[in-house]
């Protein structure tokens, strides 16, 4: 199995409050979408509703996906200010949260 | 905002059982990804374990994405019986899973 050299999926998962509108969703995402312009070591961004068919996605309905060059970068975003300021606004608006961080690794059968 | 054209990333979160060994993940493991040469619409197929800092994991240690050509594909890719084989199996060793599909969004800012 081969993880890739250094890179680093940062994977939300989250369902938001009920009451939230399109529009702050809307917002919540570009404010997301804008940390790659402010913090050097986030790399690309893509976001993503649910269209799942089996019914395990046990409510969660938005994904954000980023990636980063390596855990060093990640840990850099994490204490940055700009994703401070950020992680408090989005957190104040979830119902529920999954952060995952990984090294993606393929397989050779 | 704009969604990649058809395609979907199809992600499984999970924390296997209690007692399962590394030889066994790597089995499913290896299982999952020989799924690719197996269901003509899954693309390709990649997994982590959980390296994340902020504590917001929620117990889940591993991730697995794999990537579908459409929704038509995943929904061949469910009703597959190399798919059903294969997750009556490895559900079978989890103590909770998340299953979300989406189709890739990207933002400019």
């Amino acid at each position: 199995m081969e993880e890739s050299k250094g890179v680093v999926k940062h994977v939300l998962l989250t369902k938001f409050k009920e009451g939230i509108s399109e529009n702050q969703i809307e917002e919540l995402t570009k404010g997301y979408a804008k940390l790659v312009d402010l913090i050097e070591p986030m790399k690309s961004f893509h976001w993503g509703k649910d269209v799942s068919i089996e019914n395990l996605h046990q409510g969660f309905t938005h994904i954000f996906e980023s990636t980063f060059e390596s855990m060093e970068g990640v840990a850099e975003y994490v204490a940055h200010p700009a994703h401070v300021d950020f992680a408090n606004l989005f957190l104040s608006h979830v119902e529920k949260v999954i952060v995952f961080d990984y090294k993606p690794t393929t397989v050779r059968v």
